[in-house]
């Protein structure tokens, strides 16, 4: 018991250090006037290809990736290849969520003017990243239709935390055997307030609702 | 630094923990003569279908499970309803993997006898499970192929971790635009020991294998 308790006393210390440092973040971003947005959901669900079809479409924007990954940087080639103008990688070393100290020494990479929208990738996972502010505007998260009409109500943070749910991967919904009308009943009740987007990240297709949000605040 | 390095710290001291009292379940398990697995995996990967159709397949066993999930109990709901001989839920309120000790309380509640194999159901998530020991014989993790082939080099604890890397989702692999090769090539390069086994918990082609592995052990 006592252990247990210790536990939560430091979890609550590590959030509220986090959440220090991410208003620094905050403020830093903000004096850059930039337009931050934290992507996250489970491995897979699209959160690569949605950016790699975002940098794609908006050429007029100079958009920085800061990328998050246990190791590697195989996302972060992808989206410089797609035409980021600033790409930078964090490697947690096993850990399943950024912190906002990552976030902000991998800010220090990029190079003042050089962006104007910043996104970051976070680490694929739909239950720790919900927890941890980065000091971005916007939480999106990315929610392949694969993964089933039950996950809203079996990961409530992340679903009520983000204020952007995008379900991806509607070109193969059928096939999925997903029910759409059943995952947003579930969205709704536990996030009515979302914005949810339907779309396919390798078709294209109903992305320029996502750019149209974007492109509204950013 | 130092707040980094007491992480650290902490963090040993909490799997050492955990691995203490894994080791009294595996003795626990043992002396009941029960084969354990812990079952690992995203978010929507089909753990829970995966064990509806081994419930259905092996009517001759009293099967066990132990659920781990933030919150709710719908996929212990679920094995009952499949026809599993006991199930126990654990909720994790807000933790993403499940605790040695937190299986070994939920194992109490199952009575001496009642049962002659047990999963445990792991939160979804392809990152922390993966450090956390509850004293299995078998770590098997379930990946859809709709997550895409470069998830072993991404998410490499997990790979490695697991003896048996069960690739489910084969029904809608032409439309995941998954490559099943480099799949197993990545596969490979984390884990060439691995038994991959590939089929779906949907249509049911290619449980047969995932039996096999399992009666010969169990």
């Amino acid at each position: 018991m006592h252990e247990v308790h210790d536990n939560i006393e430091l979890g609550k210390k590590i959030l509220e250090e986090n959440d220090h440092i991410a208003s620094h973040n905050r403020e830093k971003f903000a004096e850059k006037k930039l337009y931050v947005v934290n992507l996250m959901g489970s491995p897979g669900s699209g959160k690569t290809s949605l950016l790699e079809k975002t940098i794609a479409a908006l050429k007029d924007r100079k958009i920085g990736i800061i990328e998050g990954d246990l190791e590697g940087d195989d996302d972060r080639r992808r989206v410089e290849a797609a035409g980021a103008a600033q790409s930078v990688q964090i490697n947690t070393a096993g850990a399943c969520h950024l912190l906002a100290t990552q976030v902000g020494h991998a800010f220090e990479h990029i190079e003042d003017g050089t962006i104007d929208l910043l996104f970051i990738e976070n680490v694929g996972n739909l239950v720790c990243p919900a927890d941890f502010d980065l000091g971005e505007n916007a939480k999106v998260a990315v929610i392949g239709v694969t993964e089933g009409a039950d996950k809203p109500t079996k990961y409530p943070l992340m679903f009520r935390k983000a204020e952007v749910l995008i379900l991806n991967k509607m070109d193969i919904l059928e096939q999925s055997g997903c029910s759409i009308e059943a995952l947003k009943e579930n969205i709704r009740k536990v996030n009515p307030e979302a914005t949810v987007i339907e779309l396919s990240s390798r078709t294209g297709e109903g992305v320029d609702k996502w750019l149209d949000w974007l492109q509204e605040r950013a």
